[in-house]
């Protein structure tokens, strides 16, 4: 790999080196957000065409941080959550579950009075002794969309009309996904036996240790918007987030899987800031990486971007980095206060000298 | 009271002799609809300002005709609606009953692709074994508003910006109501004994005759934003709409009687198209009309407007138009096909002749 991705080198860079021009924010509504034309030819200094997967709080610190960069934005979502409102509302109405791709919505609002309210609403959870408490409002919206439209996607789009959204959300798969893992350590006296736990809520909880993660159904369906925007992308990021939950699965999809293994764009893991209570106790950033490349060993890592508070051995972490042939950029992108939360403009300059490496 | 509203003339109007100009549709978010400044000041063929009083479809046909006369057009709203999906969230969450504010806001939605998107995800209704089962989206949507912005008009105000809304719509009192009625012949043997009945539900579908209405509480706070729209206005419509539990509450909460006995304003009220199986059965159209006055012994009524399939004795419901001081106006404006339903254009072209009467 070529050395555009240089740690020590970062921070030298002028602020403004390769933050695209020209983005004055649209106010909403948007005829046709998330179809926004490439400001410039191929080769042109255009904003960089990404595709984020991820879900949960996870997706939506790299979207916080992406739409500082892009325009062309494009977040893939988890669609196997199975708890809270949205866990509810599958059960209920039958859908994908809204949540995850709710909050990606959220986090591309347009930046006015209009964007943040909207934006507001959505994210709104009702407090009650009844049956709405803890529903959130945009999930209520996006399944109404989704039942009176008929289509997942056009649903999607509207609410990203609907908040002058800077870039598209879309679903991991056509269809409600289940996360089953087999996990160690929850047979007393038995910690190399394997237990089957299924469904999003569970995995993510578990007291066990999680050795390896499958879906259900194993192959499902993927809307074509998503192939081909991986396909037309410069850059994938992956992560951060649960990494079972919310990262891994995009690359046990098969046809989500072909397309990222295929396209020409090139690839970002961003590390956690911490350790998932459950699922990833005691995994190191280098297990991290390698149970990603475990679970897809075809995936080509071209970046990995780490905060020092993650990296307890900044030597096995490079190494595990260059096996899969991957620059590790290591960057203070936590908000800096203790509390295990990227910041947005952070991680964006961290993106942004990713990116520009990569011309 | 002048000639001005003639039922023998009006048909040979010009069909285009006072509708306003200029009325090209908006298209949403628009930054401040319901506060559309007057085309002309004063005296000035301008549209006229029109406060429009009632509830659920009755206000809908009202609202769905004046929107074609003028953009200078407030709704204000009964709030004593307790079933439903409006009855279950002013249960769960407290606030006031949002059904009959949504049916008037969706009456006012922009002619558009995005005005009626918007309309129809605040109209849908969830069909499910669950708990959402019947509520509508709309109601969720506008409850949410009103518990983050802690305004109930300011909540209104922005559901009319994502509708792009030729209108404002305003609750009749800043507090949830009760309807109670005194209602004859649910003691059998006894034909003269009233029986209390509390909720608009309980009255509007009762199997006795309603002999009158109040409100609990009897003198609930008013919005200042409705006292001004009807001391601004030029003409106030009530009706049509179940007569007792979506009509005659406004004339029953004191600062809006103040209100309307009190502006410049002049008063139509619209007759319905059938009786209203419950509540108001057996009632004749000059009934609707004794009532009406019976309630509101202050009111002055400038205009009756009537469908003739609503008329048995029109030499009686003259009779009574004209003991309140009020012109008749007898049109067909019923969609003709022998549905109780007011048609829009036909409703329009007899509010039409009616303004044009009184200049």
């Amino acid at each position: 790999m070529s050395a555009r991705v240089n740690p020590g080198r970062g921070s030298t860079h002028p602020a403004t080196t390769s933050f695209p021009t020209g983005m004055i924010p649209t106010v909403g509504p948007v005829p046709s957000a998330g179809a926004l034309p490439a400001p410039g030819g191929p080769g042109a200094s255009a904003a960089p065409a990404v595709v984020a997967l991820g879900g949960g709080h996870g997706l939506s610190a790299s979207l916080s941080a992406l739409r500082h960069l892009t325009d062309r934005l494009t977040a893939v979502v988890t669609v196997a959550d199975d708890g809270g409102s949205s866990g509810r509302l599958r059960r209920e109405l039958g859908g994908l579950p809204p949540g995850d791709l709710r909050m990606a919505l959220s986090a591309l609002c347009d930046d006015s009075e209009w964007g943040r309210t909207w934006r507001d609403v959505l994210q709104h959870r009702f407090t009650s002794e009844g049956s709405l408490h803890r529903h959130a409002t945009g999930n209520l919206l996006i399944a109404t969309l989704w039942e009176l439209l008929g289509d997942e996607v056009a649903g999607l789009d509207w609410v990203g009309r609907l908040l002058g959204a800077r870039g598209r959300v879309l679903p991991m798969a056509a269809v409600p996904l289940d996360i089953e893992a087999d996990v160690l350590g929850l047979v007393p006296g038995a910690p190399e036996e394997l237990t089957s736990v299924r469904g999003q809520v569970a995995v993510a909880s578990t007291e066990g240790r999680v050795a390896n993660v499958r879906l259900v159904p194993p192959d499902p369906p993927v809307r074509p918007e998503v192939v081909e925007a991986v396909e037309g992308a410069d850059w994938v990021v992956l992560g951060p987030g649960s990494w079972f939950t919310s990262v891994l699965p995009h690359l046990m999809v098969p046809g989500l899987a072909r397309a990222l293994t295929t396209t020409r764009a090139r690839t970002c893991v961003t590390l956690n800031l911490a350790v998932q209570p459950g699922e990833t106790d005691g995994f190191s950033a280098e297990a991290h990486l390698e149970v990603l490349a475990a679970h897809a060993p075809d995936l080509v890592v071209d970046a990995v971007v780490a905060d020092p508070v993650a990296v307890t051995d900044l030597g096995a972490l490079r190494r595990v980095a260059e096996s899969l042939g991957a620059d590790l950029l290591v960057r203070n992108v936590s908000v800096g206060d203790g509390s295990p939360r990227h910041d947005a403009l952070r991680l964006a300059a961290a993106y942004r000298d990713v990116f520009a490496g990569g011309t």
